[in-house]
């Protein structure tokens, strides 16, 4: 049977949900991989809404981040909440502010962030059933806070930027400086991590290190 | 100077705007090839918007083409209004419903359908000028009712769906079928067409089309 990896969405756009080029390198990678990816999202209302081509936010608006994720995904979604440890043989998380608006509020309250429960549950779970677990641009803030606590510090990377690492030095990561078209292995917690458009310059840049990370998470599984 | 590909997207989402692996495989087909994506749309409202979760249309929203088609291109993208012949070297037509219910009204309409004013006055200046144009998807439709009435018939693919196939010879396109790992290219318009998700059953799939038909379309600048 192919290997099942778990993608969670947080919406569709990068300035309020899921960045699309890095969701949709994900699942092209995971597919040419010969593994089958499983989307899923919380069905919870976005934390705003971006007008994407002015950058400001479109305050008569609410949308829903699973409604929203389903774009990308081609309609073929489930809800976080009814996707179970089993279910999946690994986990991904692509980045976009979506990560840290709608998957926790890091966005907005930095290392005293909160993780959706939902979220929270499958990562524990996934984590201490010794499966491996992938994130991508912000979304190592999310794995951050929930694995701050874990035996062994969690060894995770979003590139460069000084006060986003020393945010998730604070909630317990050993943050690892890496460029674009790399990638961060922690074998003890099996934990993938690489910049993409936290460094990236162009879409190629953004892709090689995503393609990395997909290869290697499934080369973690057991 | 890199080559400038416009890519003209029609909102995002499958169901009533670009098919967003579509879009991403295309941007991500021209940097890797060296060449730079120009991401344009009419700055007009979709013909409608649908929850991609339930497949219904969403009676009580309206999103407008070039707001949601930022989404894909992060924002930077031109209205499509202020786009010049000049301004770009080829043209690419990514599919979903968008290119067949906001850039036409093919969905709607069938072969009786009318184009976009500025759709159809870029594109027919692009084929007059004699730089390349591809299609992927439904968005041969597009071209088949712009230049149905060229000196010679336009040659171009849907994939294989007869009823399309069909609509489309009769705005003056010769059709020919085509797998879906494969393109057809027209050497007298400098047209490519690939039918990706008209076809394909696989991200993967749809993306050995779309990165042929980029290639091709590159190939055929002068």
């Amino acid at each position: 049977m192919a290997n099942r990896i778990g993608v969670i969405l947080s919406g569709c756009g990068v300035y309020d949900g899921s960045e699309i080029h890095e969701a949709v390198i994900t699942l092209l990678a995971i597919d040419r991989a010969g593994a089958e990816a499983v989307c899923m999202a919380p069905d919870i209302p976005q934390m705003h809404v971006v007008n994407h081509l002015t950058g400001e936010p479109a305050e008569s608006e609410s949308r829903n981040v699973l409604v929203e994720s389903a774009r990308i995904a081609r309609g073929n979604i489930k809800d976080l909440a009814t996707v179970q440890v089993g279910d999946i043989d690994a986990l991904i998380l692509p980045g976009g502010f979506g990560a840290a608006k709608n998957l926790c509020d890091f966005a907005v309250k930095g290392p005293d962030c909160s993780v959706n429960a939902e979220v929270a549950r499958l990562i524990t779970a996934m984590h201490a059933a010794g499966k491996p677990i992938a994130a991508v641009c912000i979304a190592p803030a999310v794995l951050s806070k929930i694995l701050g606590n874990a035996k062994t510090s969690p060894q995770l990377t979003i590139g460069t930027d000084e006060g986003t690492a020393e945010a998730l030095h604070k909630m317990g990561t050993e943050h690892i400086q890496c460029p674009v078209e790399d990638f961060v292995v922690d074998h003890n917690n099996k934990l993938v991590s690489s910049p993409a458009y936290m460094l990236a310059g162009s879409i190629s840049e953004a892709a090689e290190g995503i393609e990395k990370t997909v290869q290697a998470l499934i080369g973690l599984i057991e």
